[in-house]
């Protein structure tokens, strides 16, 4: 699936996947590079992301989870693509607007056809969000 | 939390929180009402929830999934208000646009303090994803 | 895999997997047989299903869990085999002694290479486990 | 709740919990103590833990890390008492007759009514489940 790098802003030179409507125009833009723990992602906390208590949606953070898994997985899926098949998550705190939520997380298994992830997401470095997905590989492109 | 009515569309007579910027204008807007089977959620799958693959993002069903916990639970949670503690959702299968996706369940068990709902969301009535969602009580307004 | 039928006591004329050690000699007996909601798997809480509190041990609910998913796909893995993937719980009341700990649930979705069950557990008729599980099938013998 | 410390065999110094009739007499003894990493629990892989495909059973796997949650939690539940809540898990692979069984995890947040905590099983270091749990305290003893 087609990744480009972004050319501006605070995200300039993170890497994204333009061609995911949802998460790229919608709910994000979300963004993803390599780092020394393997990939990490993020994106900034806008209004657009908050629920009516002022924290960020757990639905908004779950969608990005779900992208999180994806970045962390990248070099297991290359020319194949995968689907999220479950994914579950706790809610440890609410991030507030103008806040950096990054993702981290590992490939604890990664086998023929299923890659087992788990992952946490923080807003300025507090955990938020602890995350687990299972994807199944299949022959082309990635779309969750 | 106000809760009003939509008054156009196909959704008219629908109920939705405005106040939750994510799920009402930015992923959303998501709808529910009373039923007979007690409440219903819905939406319209449309481009912008869409993935890479050509179908709904499993991000953006786990927002509405979000978002379903509390319609199906609207009855046990009145005036206080709810955080989601802890969701797990598996992908039965991918909606495409244009397909009208509701959601459906049950509160297994409302204690004093936690909420336990399970569900499943459906696209022209096939099976999407299935979904739990444990949900801690506050007093005062709901917020996921 | 080798199913037999229990020939005396409470659960005679009930199927179990009698080569399952730990589920049948170790924290089992567990049972299933066909009902009119497809299967029904079942077992009598014991004193060594207890925990300190005085009600069944969650990890046994679990494990009887994991039984009733196979029970409740059993049509879907025939001559293959089958081997849980993911698994999640959520712990709604806690069973005392005597009580008959029964499973229900539904295949949500039975595709080529994964099954998805979903399913509640209740104690004397009162829900005591919600869980969902994917299984993973493989060409050959069931194995949890 | 009361806490023993083993006096013989392989286990002879760790800790246990001896009221939990079902993990510690039925699938167990499992075993805990404190290392450099906050927590360790262990057992070692028997016949009686076996399913019928010659590798620890699933549930089993799930009992000893639900046993693994309250370890891993001891220094947040002291004098109160925690009931799982929430539990989930993923499947990596499947120890086998005489391996060591291990658990290892973090505490994500400990609030005043809920802890969050997720872990990993490995089998002579080859991680074979992942795991969260959300755990709700009371005031009294530990009861899973």
């Amino acid at each position: 699936m087609e990744i480009t790098t972004e050319t501006k802003g605070e995200f300039a030179g993170w890497l994204t996947w333009p061609s995911e409507v949802f998460e790229y125009e919608t709910a994000g833009p979300f963004y993803f590079k390599p780092d020394d723990r393997g990939y990490v992602s993020a994106f900034r906390a806008e209004r657009k992301h908050m629920n009516a208590g002022g924290v960020v949606h757990g639905g908004c953070l779950m969608a990005f989870a779900d992208f999180s898994l994806f970045a962390i997985a990248a070099d297991h899926i290359d020319e194949n693509y995968g689907v999220t098949v479950a994914f579950t998550s706790e809610f440890l705190s609410g991030p507030i607007e103008g806040q950096l939520i990054e993702g981290h997380g590992e490939v604890l298994r990664a086998g023929s056809s299923i890659i087992f992830v788990r992952g946490i997401l923080s807003a300025d470095g507090v955990p938020c969000l602890n995350f687990s997905g299972t994807i199944k590989k299949f022959k082309s492109r990635k779309a969750s």
